[in-house]
């Protein structure tokens, strides 16, 4: 287990040292995903996350930021909507580590059930109460906190999406990621830009949970309330960013686009009729926002970030898609 | 353009040393794929070839192919269900080629409507005809024949998914790959027993097409009618072995199981809902293999070997699977 970046880092930005250091721990328990072409989107090629064994890119933030906890630690907890609890619990369980995890009452019965056969103990709250739960346990319970992205061994091992992208051949022209809390995007960026300054990379929201393009044009966070964010299908994108996202979007992310709720059904068909992957609905962000304003973006990579979602959901937008 | 393994190799068995040739002009257009690990179904990990450009492992042994005929080439002709027409029009395409592709008239529409949007000339017949029409076509158009399996540097073009599976860290002790015309088995058999000699390669097939099993047992091939293997849903594994392909599966296949209809539509469906891949019913034989037998098979690897499935079809099946 390595040096943990300790609460005196917590403004400082994630480097390309600090990604390329997580590489290793994320390498453990992490799939490389290739870049699949997918010429029926245009001049687009897919990272394709929800093939990581726990469905999403989370597992290499996880894996990062356990490789980093003192080795006395008894155990994590963390408060997710599903796929950091799960990415989080499979990496623990692999560690012998107790694993607690703050559900919001809104998260999907598919993401839940997963979490659960991880091994890890699941406390079900309201959406508004999950950060104080969590907050609350690691004091009563003695655990350490490990946030689905507040926090720079996590943003480091997400980055390493954006390490695997630059390794390719050529450097795309457009690195598209989802942007939830914004822990992918600013590790994401950070690689890319420090690797291939003058590639784009450009964060993908709901219009529904628009929090994050809204605090980039006022120059300071902005939080959108739970029930505002809570409308959108793309239940990972109803997360606000911190201050330490926040100041890894001002400086790495170009631009934040927005696409609707009937542009993200209609992609997660999409990915599955025409590219053959399973997608949750905000993994097919990137998807629907190259269908919408690709065409100026050159040369382009869409992280496909995760593919936890229900089968009812998922035949449905199936049928629905052409 | 490479030397084409001509008339008087055809008996001669596909060599590590013809499947490391092919393995440059198959990776100008074919992914490489990873390992992904499916701990749902014990110790498995798959190898997603239905994440390819045409969403089959067949871009392969097309690009193998392609790449060793001579200069001067006209274009191609072949039989094909959808999968090997696909994949042939698409690398045909990228070298300026014609390409005309006999389509038995059982085909489903997602794979007719791929073949035609490669730029392929589409000729319907019934499925016992395809054979003869293709040799008809290739004398009266003067194009050269490359059929989907029974042909050396299609068989080697295909084999490159055993060098990939056995350039990993440690070879499996089992690999499953499915059992339609051979050339797949034929390939990655014939890498693996190259690279791993202790490593078994299990061939898979649907009990109602079963004439690969049947020929292994008899110790010479066996030819199942039309009528009889027509009945399976997984339409890539309708076709009967070759002469060639019963030499290479005689020689490197250790054994051939089979799975019932219902055991293949449940794979495909847990292969959406667990591993997030859409996968046709030919692409899921290995995996209800595995659920059926595996549990003395340790660590294995399972060619999903395409993904092209009509969407009304995955939808029913998302549904079925539990």
């Amino acid at each position: 287990m390595g040096r943990a970046l300790g609460d005196n880092d917590r403004m400082r930005l994630v480097t390309l040292a600090d990604i390329e250091r997580a590489a290793s721990a994320v390498a453990e328990v992490a799939v490389r995903t290739p870049l699949l072409p997918a010429d029926w989107a245009g001049r687009l090629r897919l990272k394709p996350e929800n093939l990581q064994p726990v469905g999403a890119f989370k597992i290499r933030g996880a894996a990062a930021a356990i490789a980093a906890l003192p080795e006395s630690a008894p155990g994590v907890v963390t408060h997710s909507s599903g796929n950091h609890g799960r990415a989080l619990g499979h990496v623990a369980a692999s560690r012998g580590l107790r694993c607690v995890v703050v559900v919001p009452d809104s998260a999907p019965k598919v993401k839940t059930d997963a979490m659960r056969a991880t091994g890890a103990e699941l406390v079900i709250v309201p959406g508004s109460q999950r950060e104080s739960t969590a907050e609350r346990l690691r004091h009563s319970e003695g655990l350490l906190l490990v946030p689905p992205y507040d926090h720079p061994d996590v943003i480091a091992g997400q980055g390493t999406v954006g390490l695997e992208i630059l390794s390719e051949a050529e450097a795309p022209d457009t690195v598209l990621v989802p942007v939830g809390g914004g822990g992918l995007a600013s590790g994401v960026g950070a690689a890319v830009k420090a690797l291939s300054p003058r590639t784009r990379v450009i964060g993908v929201e709901p219009e529904l949970a628009a929090d994050a393009a809204d605090s980039l044009r006022q120059g300071h966070r902005v939080v959108w309330s739970t029930e505002a964010t809570y409308r959108t299908i793309a239940d990972g994108a109803r997360t606000t960013l911190s201050e330490l996202t926040f100041a890894h979007l001002d400086a790495f992310v170009d631009e934040i686009v927005t696409v609707t709720e009937a542009e993200i059904r209609a992609a997660v068909g999409l990915l599955a009729r025409r590219s053959r992957l399973v997608s949750e609905p905000t993994g097919a962000l990137t998807t629907a926002a190259h269908l919408k304003y690709g065409d100026s973006w050159g040369d382009t990579v869409a992280v496909v970030s995760g593919g936890n979602v229900e089968p009812t959901l998922l035949a449905e937008l199936l049928m629905a898609a052409t």
